[in-house]
């Protein structure tokens, strides 16, 4: 009986963790754990109040190990050279082969965030996954990553899938967060998943695909914490230290940074128009339906706001120019990037500004607060040396020709609906420690196994 | 910006629900609005604590209106009698035609509970569907359900679509009172809506289908609070003087009771074991694996059981034994039926044990605590009163033959892909205030429109 007795879930809940302690050797290592771990290995105590700074405590970012250059598409699909790299802002695109699904995906993004914080598998006692890449019109990716946690007996976790396409990670993460300051929390862990495989008919939608998974470890006193505290006045970008976006293209990113630029000019008052706004007086009297599609202001817009672009948004697209559009996951995996592009020095006491959206119209503009202590060894200073490691990751991709690309789209589709087959491929071009389908069953059973670390 | 500006938005929102009350003489029509509503019309106060006893304030069904006899259909598929009526202890199951889809439930229900309450639209603060009837695999049921509230100009509701299998009502319940619970709240309702259309092809499954939808509304102060406080013992079914489950079928129901008390019987002292549990000694030494196949055990449980079923949860079969299986709305279904069977002062202070389950492997046993007072005009007794035209509606339904539902379901089948059609069926054969599926463009956008009230 899950809320009668959550007090006693938690005695127990503690008492195994100090078995497990003793028992395994790993999470007894103080070296190891301290080496990456952002986030104390035992549960966390209860109180009668709202927690303080429930936020992202640790990150973890998963994307294939295979990609396609854009110039080599762009050339391949005889287009002008520029139309994907410029126009689109993307350099290189993540994909799977038939050998990745979604469950595959998060299999390994969570099994990583669990390996890298080296936390006992019984700590969580909420999951919960964003995804828009559906398998199963009814059965939850969650359930798929319940198998992670079976040897620990930790069958005790809440939280199912959420969808509302690209903005179901971001309900996740709300979720875990409200669960946290909720009567309900237990004092454990929330772990919110969101992944998705962006995959388009050839055309000029298909560069703008992509493939990845993010996974975060939800708690208190986080060096990311969601803000709670309500401000009495209007807010401008200069509120914000880092403004990242939901990123379907990189350019689009850019332009939306230059429209919310152009709404603090249409707020502002008259002397701060001049000197902040340059370039921007001549269009003050627009309707605001003109101003969608006048290309003279979009230039205008985008040479006024560079500087702002530099300094706010761009580090943060590092992996989205990289990899392409992951949908649920995309805005996280723009924070990951922004974290390992700054110093936790650079970053300490800003505030980072979060536009998550999704079709089917669910929006919403948050921030996050990071913690102001950045020394070494602090959950800033963890956190962000814990994602340092993700240029390196993506440079360590095997680049693939436009025709091997496009022969495993269409193996892709062909594979969809089959059933009774072991995918195709290589299980040495995924990195160590993927997760990958291994057969799919009459029945449409999936198994999965793991390519040794 | 959502949560930076969380308490400007409180401000604006009594603001607005203010001129709302001055402008709209429905909502001040005392008389009516005392009539039915268990809620006040305003917004809540925001605390800096956990605000006390957060849950079901008014809840609604919705059921179509028309059914098919288990009587009639045990002779159209030439079974023996009593299969259907007494194998699985369904009398009656209600069906949809293609003018009914998953969306056009939610919308009535929705509907039904804003007009039954009479809160202003823009009372709502969240709003989330669990449901596993899926017509869009991206879209949320939530995005479709915006629109009822587009003309109040509320279009800032949290919350989108939770997935899995027949659990997904239950986790937009547990999300929703985590919101009011959490920093996030921003002191207006959260809606809780979950529903399917349940249908099996033609053979042994078929009458386990059923349809229909229940909105929740979710507050603190609320007559049915979810239980916060843990508790340090073993509890049996002698702490809950209520037990509800859900109800792929009401045999199961039945069976489910006697497994619990049969387990309450296996942890109980020798002394309790004589008393309480009659006829069950031959069975304290049998291997748990052995207990789900023995009859003779199944016999002697359902005697045993058969009094506490009768007092506690055969009441909250009602509309399932007349209705079938909705899945995600099953067990909240299984609630409103316990209240329109019992007085305002039966359910006062009791505890209603609630076990909530889904396939994919997603399970919740908790409880609600009814409130104390059940004096004339009181939440409880407001609630109570709400939801006793529930046998009165279910007889007001219409019978069809199984020849006419075996059309109607070969009709579903047809039309289920679909696109640039319009329904067949006649709009007068739905309840009034029905919303139903009016078009479906050649790019499979759905209309809806409502039947007069």
């Amino acid at each position: 009986m899950q809320r009668l007795l959550t007090s006693v879930k938690r005695v127990l809940q503690v008492k195994k963790a100090m078995q497990e302690a003793s028992l395994s050797p790993a999470s007894l290592l103080p070296g190891a754990h301290q080496r990456f771990s952002t986030v104390p290995a035992v549960p966390l105590a209860k109180t009668d109040t709202w927690p303080e700074n429930v936020g992202i405590l640790a990150l973890e970012v998963y994307f294939p190990a295979q990609y396609v250059d854009q110039t080599d598409l762009e050339k391949y699909n005889n287009v002008e050279a520029g139309k994907y790299t410029v126009g689109l802002g993307q350099t290189h695109m993540g994909f799977c082969s038939v050998q990745e699904d979604i469950n595959s995906l998060c299999l390994t993004v969570v099994q990583q965030l669990m390996e890298r914080t080296q936390l006992p598998w019984d700590s969580v006692g909420r999951l919960e996954v964003g995804t828009e890449t559906i398998i199963d019109k009814s059965k939850a990716v969650k359930t798929v990553l319940m198998e992670l946690f079976q040897d620990s007996g930790n069958t005790d976790i809440e939280g199912i899938d959420t969808t509302n396409a690209c903005y179901g990670g971001t309900a996740s993460l709300f979720n875990a967060a409200n669960w946290v300051e909720s009567s309900s929390w237990d004092g454990r862990y929330a772990m919110v998943v969101c992944g998705d495989i962006a995959v388009y008919p050839s055309g000029n939608a298909r560069p703008t695909g992509g493939a990845g998974a993010v996974a975060m470890l939800v708690g208190p006193k986080a060096p990311l914490a969601l803000e709670r505290a309500g401000i009495d006045r209007p807010f401008t970008l200069d509120d914000l230290q880092f403004m990242i976006f939901h990123t379907p293209f990189c350019k689009m990113v850019q332009k939306s940074l230059a429209r919310l630029m152009f709404n603090d000019f249409l707020s502002a008052s008259s002397n701060m128009k001049t000197s902040l706004y340059k370039g921007l007086e001549d269009f003050r009297g627009l309707k605001l339906e003109d101003t969608y599609t006048n290309k003279d202001l979009d230039k205008a817009l985008q040479k006024a706001s560079l500087d702002m672009f530099n300094k706010k948004t761009k580090a943060s697209l590092y992996l989205s120019t990289h990899n392409g559009n992951t949908y649920t996951s995309s805005l996280y995996g723009c924070l990951a990037s922004l974290l390992s592009q700054h110093s936790a020095q650079d970053l300490a006491g800003s505030r980072i500004g979060a536009f998550s959206y999704g079709s089917g119209l669910a929006a919403s503009f948050f921030s996050f607060r990071v913690s102001q202590d950045a020394s070494p060894g602090s959950p800033l200073e963890k956190l962000v040396s814990s994602v340092s490691d993700l240029p390196k990751r993506l440079a360590s991709r095997k680049r693939m020709s436009p025709e091997e690309f496009t022969e495993i789209m269409d193996q892709r589709e062909q594979f969809y609906h089959k059933v009774n087959f072991s995918p195709p491929g290589d299980i040495s071009s995924l990195f160590p420690g993927t997760w990958y389908l291994e057969q799919v069953d009459e029945l449409h059973r999936r198994k999965y196994a793991r390519r040794p670390v």
